[in-house]
């Protein structure tokens, strides 16, 4: 046993999804969609404790997933998470957490799990608090991945847009991801299927965010903030969408910039999750 | 069109391996085993052009792998590459060139392929070419992939191991990839389907150097040259094995350098390939 280990964990926007529910098995829950990794993510770092704690930008803070993690490999350990993204709005840091805490257990404990056990436990635990679908998987590829099957890595199937992209983003409030799972999802999955269909015809990141807005109008999730947000962007000739699920307008490029906001600017993560 | 595009792929060094050949389909054909994808990688810069050409570190050469992709992508281009790793002694450079040549040229001609078509691409041309079944799919994933079924992203499961590593090695020779893989294989196929149950069960560092010395000595590939350099390594206190498939010995640490050799450094490389 060492005395800490460190992840890093890219923070994950999804442009649009379908949730695929699974009452049996969180492992093979999870969602069809496409999203951005973003250079903008979680640093978990976990030392052997005998009382556990768990702190974000040294708040403590309960976290399901993180302590589900924890318990699954049976550790007594602090978890500490530093990132500039802001908490349930839309960027995955819950899942970052989880798969950070993963990650960074079973090298602290000498667990010897692969990562893709590893990224099943920390998906699964997602899966099970309700704070989250399909960030996990997509956070331990990194790039621009789509989600063509959902679950955890023993039965998904993913791809990636080949590309890469300065982003802009613009956190106007919070929206509860477990709010809008447990509620009827028909009518978003049915936009997110139409959405996924069209970026897998055309992989290329101008699909993506033209999927992910039409999306966002489908499954009715905008904000009028939002709206509002994403129409000044493109007025200013730039592309725009809804973090899903936050309320948060991401921009590709210097849209939002463009549009007279002032965004916090980061670019796709080309590599998922790692040790540090 | 864009006036050009670059890709980095990172090297990859095989430890152990089975081969998996399919007569129909260079797609399903591939190989288990496990490898360490390497930051010493190859940069592939694309252009297009009337006159195609393919230079590494700016000599002319052919690749089939290259021209294959070139030809399917529809593309007249010319591909430079510049590695700092040698070519023929197992560290995945020709695999690299075609994944690098997928990636930059479907940027360049605007091709609008997904990740997984353009590394399906390399793959089959790789294989095509009889130069390597299994680094490409290990290239486009980065880290220490464990590739559990063969073939490409259709077909294949990969895992990895969740560390992190500074690697030497050391090149000796040059060794035919294709010469070893068009002779009988199943001496060599049955000692990698025990190396790889050995590092499923305990996929840890330690484990995949272990079981990469005991599958060159039950494949009987090593050369008395790299079996004294390897004895070296292990007699100083390190670890070391050779690169599949290649006059190459490689070490964990400082193996190498502790052994009183003058080898190259580099690191395993957290992310597959990326566009520049």
């Amino acid at each position: 046993m060492t005395d800490e280990a460190r992840a890093f964990v890219p923070g994950h926007i999804t442009g649009f999804f379908s949730a695929h529910p699974n009452a049996d098995d969180p492992t093979k829950a999870g969602s069809r969609g496409g999203g951005l990794t973003l250079t903008d993510g979680v640093e978990v770092t976990v030392r052997p404790s005998t009382e556990p704690a768990v702190t974000l930008n040294g708040e403590s803070i309960e976290v399901d997933s993180v302590e589900t993690v924890l318990r699954t490999l049976d550790a007594g350990a602090t978890v500490e998470a530093e990132t500039p993204l802001p908490l349930g709005a839309g960027f995955g840091v819950s899942g970052a957490m989880a798969l950070g805490t993963a990650l960074a257990t079973n090298q602290v404990f000498n667990r010897k799990l692969s990562e893709n056990e590893l990224v099943t436990i920390a998906h699964g635990a997602e899966v099970q608090a309700g704070t989250g679908l399909g960030d996990v998987v997509a956070q331990a590829r990194g790039g621009i991945p789509i989600r063509l099957e959902p679950g955890g890595p023993q039965h998904n199937l993913l791809d990636g847009i080949p590309a890469r992209a300065r982003v802009e983003y613009l956190n106007i409030g919070q929206l509860s991801t477990a709010e809008v799972l447990s509620g009827d999802t028909d009518q978003l999955s049915e936009a997110g299927k139409k959405a996924l269909s069209r970026v897998v015809k055309e992989p290329t990141l101008a699909s993506f965010i033209f999927a992910s807005r039409r999306f966002a109008r489908e499954a009715e999730l905008l904000t009028p903030e939002v709206t509002t947000v994403i129409e000044d962007v493109i007025e200013a000739g730039g592309q725009a969408s809804m973090a899903m699920l936050g309320e948060t307008v991401f921009a590709l490029g210097t849209g939002l910039t463009d549009a007279g906001y002032d965004a916090s600017v980061c670019a796709t993560h080309p590599a998922g999750a790692m040790l540090k």
